[in-house]
């Protein structure tokens, strides 16, 4: 048996599941080109209906298609056949190999991974691999960083300054033209050109997780001048289950919008659980390498050894894992400062790593061993997510000397891995109060001289175990508005048990939210579009484009169909919630058609019509009774 | 048939339905007296089971019982029999009586509702009032605010000042005596006193929702200095509910947290629903009183008349209504404005009243009759809750010129309602983004002289139907941060239909999240204790405590015992997020034993013997690599 994780998927619905392909209503897949065929950006194009005289409008005509961010990967594109057994389609690997500075390895290079390869035992479980695994020259670092500050742009970079646009200026024009005068969104200076990109990525203010070895990632950014992005993860909960059902996991996490997906699997079969995910994955990877260091020692701390955690590094590098965390930051001197807290250390990785300090009263070995491990990484472009060990797991201890101490070190580990253009991001809390969730932020920018930050949450209260997805929601608004980068979802089910996949959902929708009024307040180009067109179709009764747009939008439908199922109240003029007599829009409506039949032709002409008055009360002082 | 209303409850489960009254998991309904033995206030005290040594604590010691503000009312105090027939206690008769102020009316003075009340087709749904219809006696007015700046502390003050405190100063005691050095939450520098209450009443920042002729509500305050409150909507759904159904909405609502209730009820007999759910409510009740006129002119709202909305408001606050929305600021002037809007005017109340200006070219017969409207609250001390009929209804029309405009008049209506000491709160919206939420809050705080705001949300976004309860969840914790004194519960059916119980549940739940997140940040004493004792018995194993401290203790149960139903598990050192080799909080555990065996006994002794590690660290500059 193996020991589940946390925040894994479980099914509660069947122990074999089909991977989930059905495109969303009204919306195909589209691939906008780049300098070169090879990079296709995909994206998803909403279709919508026109806009009809007399329901909320004038005039009849037609509304723009809305492009959105598609993370859901070729398994939403009907035209693509996809085989788990095979993989997904692996679009970088032209890009990988033109530049020249990789070599294929003849056999993998950890001792722990050739004997999985060899065990005829595994062979039911075990994914044919048919790409060599590829590692760069000697001499050479194969980092994004890397390019970046050599001044490359590289086809990832461009590929994710076309993605990051979103062909908001097209859907932009469209909107301007039908509503002259009005400021539609577009407030954000910097435009996302493939130059950009490369210079937010030298300075180590975004990363764009993508090993070598894992060419099949459609490439996106992580930095906070770029869309927030949302993390969710996943695990296997017993060994029995089926390779479909792995995979199908990290599918039902993109499909609702995940744009990195954490394995944290656990058990005897995690080295091949984990190859099957990676081969179908088309987002970036992160792993926790000690959870598997863990296993292999029995899940004693205090056995753990550098050696075998850097041969775990090196097993995961190979296999294509985008990126690491590593609670380096747990250093012994902090460990004390743990034991007058409310709730201790709360992050497993940092329990392990302090528990092991303390057994051979030595330093952190991932602290003391940091230059080999960034060595380790730039040899693939691994990226790494210092841990934070110390976070808060209560809103007691949030923003105490063991959390912030921590953050420090994060810093100085940072600003050294970025001396190997290696590329770093940094994790952060955990439980924090909403007036203690900016100070993070700002000591994050300034200790960690702005490489992107990934936090957990926070959750704003401790009291609602059951909803933790929106007392951390709550946070992750805020902080994604101060300048998170990348937000951990967190389900209903956190602290109480295994998520199922309706929590993942769930969970994954509300981070999805969190991101985008963070997008939103930062006047990212374009956010406010699908606002719009979603608010527009809702005013005009056009319910099924209002479903269409929607972030759930089978949710949206089915909560509707509730009390309205007949298809022709998709149609009419009011839903159940307010009925036909009451419903505001419907009035407005009205107002607007009467206005039109006392000949004040649009607002221009009303505002003539009553300027007079208008004025007259101004000029009384705006006071009812003076 | 009736016409559905907004966010009202439907029963998914039966027509009929038994009144909530199960207590919470170890909870008891406790009552602390004020200087009067007729002052009993209510409250929830959870008791909580022991640490036991070993589990994350060196030593076994009892844990204080904690007490949460209770907004249940008798229902869930087993020791009072409650009959819906017969209505719910009246605490506050003796002190209405005593004041000498009021008069009893020989019958009630709305010539509808006397038709009502001798239709011999209504008997079988009327309820049986024994109480007479109390009104102020000729030039007098019976408003907190007018007691209030007579220099008079009223019962209903000191109850509030009682039940704001939440006994947290002898809590706080206890909690420091366990781990002293700690900042144990309290930074508000106000303590709550009968005083300050009066004080904040006269200045009118805070209101008191307590109509004469509703004695049976448990006071409760509104405004910024004190605990963020927050409403649910209810409205009945079929001509044919039954009375407990009715009852059971206001019951159900009130059960999870909401703090006020507002009756949206339309249909035929909306005048002796609401008189059933008065007589059973604990909290005050608001009404939207152009609601019942619309159906009383069929549904025309050309055909409103001043003299039929008059004869609607004495009707209603001669039943007992604690607050009336009225649209008084939707002027002529506006409505102009609202034509070029996405989404137009989305305030059912502010589009009837706008339809109304249109069709007679006429002002607001709201606004133009303030005066006479202010006699008539002063005369039942009915609250205003100036509705906010042009908020915006999508994040396009956030913080327009119609918005706006209706806010300054909104200031005018409160100072010139003062005048008449009615208390007066202002509702704002609606659909903002988080970065223009704060500019609402300035705004209104300045040209409304502080008068208690109640929002909507705000929605952050408009792209999640079906999960409103969540953008508009995070936008209600950051307003009510910034001064938000209560938050108008939006469920996950916003925008798409009715809620049933499941979703008033979550709306309330969710908002309770959002208020209590406030009023951590705001450092109201004692906010933080409940969060404190929560995650104390989480890192301590004491799996019941945690649930029973819970917002929703009955979902944080079930969703821990979908994975680990065992009752044993209940006091196992793990759960199955992480299994028992990977929980951290386990671990913690393990690294404190350990510590302990090497001689260092607790915090201090451990930090002694590391001290010097740490020293030389920092001596070396705290930079990894020299």
């Amino acid at each position: 048996m193996s020991v589940p994780t946390e925040n894994m998927v479980v099914f509660s619905d069947g122990a074999t599941e089909k991977i989930s392909r059905e495109p969303f209503p009204a919306s195909k897949k589209i691939y906008v080109q780049g300098s070169d065929p090879t990079i296709q950006v995909p994206m998803r194009e909403i279709a919508l209906s026109p806009t009809v005289a007399g329901k909320n409008s004038l005039e009849q005509h037609d509304n723009p298609p809305v492009t959105v961010y598609d993370t859901s990967g070729p398994f939403t594109d009907p035209d693509i056949g996809i085989d788990v057994r095979k993989g997904v389609p692996a679009p970088r690997t032209p890009w990988i190999l033109r530049r020249g500075d990789v070599e294929e390895l003849p056999a993998i290079s950890s001792r722990y991974g050739r004997e999985r390869e060899i065990d005829p035992e595994l062979a039911p479980v075990r994914f044919e691999r048919t790409r060599k695994v590829l590692r760069a020259k000697a001499g050479h670092r194969v980092t994004q960083m890397h390019y970046a500050k050599q001044g490359i742009v590289t086809p990832e970079m461009e590929y994710i300054a076309i993605r990051e646009n979103q062909r908001c200026e097209e859907a932009l024009e469209m909107l301007k033209q039908q509503h002259p005068g009005q400021n539609w969104g577009a407030k954000f200076p910097a435009a996302i050109t493939p130059a950009f990109v490369r210079e937010e990525v030298a300075r180590g203010r975004a990363i764009i997780p993508a090993n070598i070895n894992h060419p099949e990632i459609e490439p996106m950014i992580i930095g906070r001048n770029f869309l927030v992005k949302i993390n969710a993860n996943i695990g296997n909960s017993a060994v029995t289950s089926s390779i479909e059902e792995e995979v199908e996991k990290m599918v039902w996490a993109i499909r609702w919008g995940a744009d990195t997906v954490m394995d944290l699997s656990t058990g005897k079969n995690i080295h091949e659980t984990r190859e099957w995910i990676i081969r179908n994955s088309p987002v970036p990877i992160g792993t926790v390498p000690i959870y598997q260091a863990l296993e292999k020692v029995g899940g004693v701390p205090e056995d753990l050894t550098w050696d075998l955690f850097r041969d775990t590094l090196i097993e995961q590098a190979e296999q294509g894992v985008d990126y690491f965390t590593i609670h380096a930051g747990v250093l012994l001197r902090f460990i004390p400062l743990t034991a007058k807290r409310m709730t201790g250390i709360v992050s497993r990785g940092g329990s392990i790593m302090a528990k092991w300090c303390l057994a051979h009263h030595k330093e952190n070995f991932t602290y003391t061993h940091w230059d080999e491990i960034c060595e380790i990484m730039a040899a693939y472009d691994v990226s790494f997510s210092i841990g934070d060990g110390l976070r808060p797991g209560s809103l007691y201890d949030a923003n105490d000397e063991a959390q912030f101490g921590e953050l420090q070190v994060q810093g100085g580990l940072t600003r050294r891995a970025w001396e190997f253009d290696v590329q770093v991001m940094n994790e952060g809390p955990g439980h924090v109060p909403m007036h203690m969730i900016k100070e993070n932020m700002e000591k994050q920018l300034e200790w960690c001289d702005e490489a992107p930050f990934y936090t957990l949450g926070p959750l704003t209260t401790d009291i609602a175990p059951g909803y933790d997805h929106i007392t951390s929601g709550i946070g992750a608004a805020m902080i994604g508005w101060y300048g998170t980068a990348m937000l951990c979802y967190v389900t209903p089910k956190e602290h109480l048990g295994l998520p199922n996949k309706d929590d993942v959902r769930e969970g994954v929708v509300t981070y999805k939210i969190a991101a985008h009024a963070a997008d939103l307040a930062k006047g990212h180009p374009g956010a406010q579009i699908r606002d719009n067109a979603l608010s527009k179709a809702r005013f005009e009764f056009r319910w099924n484009d209002q479903f269409a747009l929607a972030l759930d939008p089978m949710r949206a439908k089915s909560f509707h169909d509730e009390t309205l199922p007949a298809e022709g109240a998709k149609l009419a003029h009011f839903c159940s919630m307010c009925g036909p007599k009451f419903c505001s829009m419907e009035i407005t409506q009205q107002v607007r058609d009467y206005a039109r039949k006392l000949g004040l032709e649009g607002g221009d002409a009303m505002e003539q019509g009553m300027e007079e008055k208008a004025k007259e009360f101004r000029e009384t002082g705006s006071e009812i009774y003076q």
